[in-house]
């Protein structure tokens, strides 16, 4: 499948693409760009099994590699593309990170951020940076049916 | 000072050590520290500037060099001494670990976990692993006179 050059969906299948590098690896399937102004800036894939280390998610990993790249602690105008809407480890360090936009695919009702991010709303509070503009459920269903065979696959 | 040893204190003082090099480096001062029955298996302190890396909080760091230590993704029966109350990123770092016990220093009003827990558990929901014990404010003084000193160094 193409997508339009540029457009959200032309980016997350470039997340796909990593996420199907973990679920290759037997890793959970999660994928995350980092792009500025167009240009893609960091890739990663999750790798808490094979760096056992369960802050190694694909958010984090990408998060640290733009940083790297830019040779700043801050992603001021980037935007993060991943597979499955972030847990609220990798929603922290989106905020820490002050990257601009975050877009995801996948809903994960367990552990992903939106769920207490409600809660702390009707107690006028934030987990997320005011400033974050977020766009949900880009290529949900290709992220979400990864998601789906990797779990089959383990039961 | 001196404190009994193994006590809270006795290891909250060890992390104390670990941010006042965070501070001697002109880093915002946090240390972390982790236990494995009595044993002292991994120390850090932030390192966010040097690194130029935002996720690079004492408590992620000290997770993964623990993770090393032991080969293993799971830290449990472990403590995680933190100097200052973990803010939401650290604190998804430290659920993911399966770490069995946190201990903090000073409470941390802006960014620390314990006011979005409030807000999570109004509404049946729990940011943190329903097995995690916490304990608060050990040698919480000296923790915060730390943070102060440097951030009236830096007006």
């Amino acid at each position: 499948m193409t997508y339009p050059i540029y457009s959200d969906e032309y980016f997350m299948n470039i997340a796909l693409q990593e996420a199907t590098k973990a679920y290759e690896k037997n890793e959970i399937p999660i994928g995350a760009i980092i792009v500025l102004r167009n240009k893609i800036i960091a890739k990663a894939y999750n790798q808490t099994e094979s760096l056992q280390d369960p802050t190694a998610h694909a958010e984090i990993l990408s998060i640290t590699s733009a940083n790297q790249f830019l040779g700043s602690k801050y992603l001021k105008d980037a935007t993060i593309y991943v597979t499955v809407e972030p847990c609220l480890m990798c929603n922290g360090a989106i905020f820490w990170s002050k990257i601009s936009r975050l877009v995801y695919g996948a809903n994960e009702q367990k552990v992903g951020f939106s769920k207490f991010q409600e809660a702390a709303k009707k107690n006028n509070l934030n987990i997320c940076h005011p400033k974050l503009s977020i766009t949900k459920n880009i290529l949900e269903k290709e992220a979400a049916e990864l998601m789906s065979k990797f779990f089959k696959s383990k039961r």
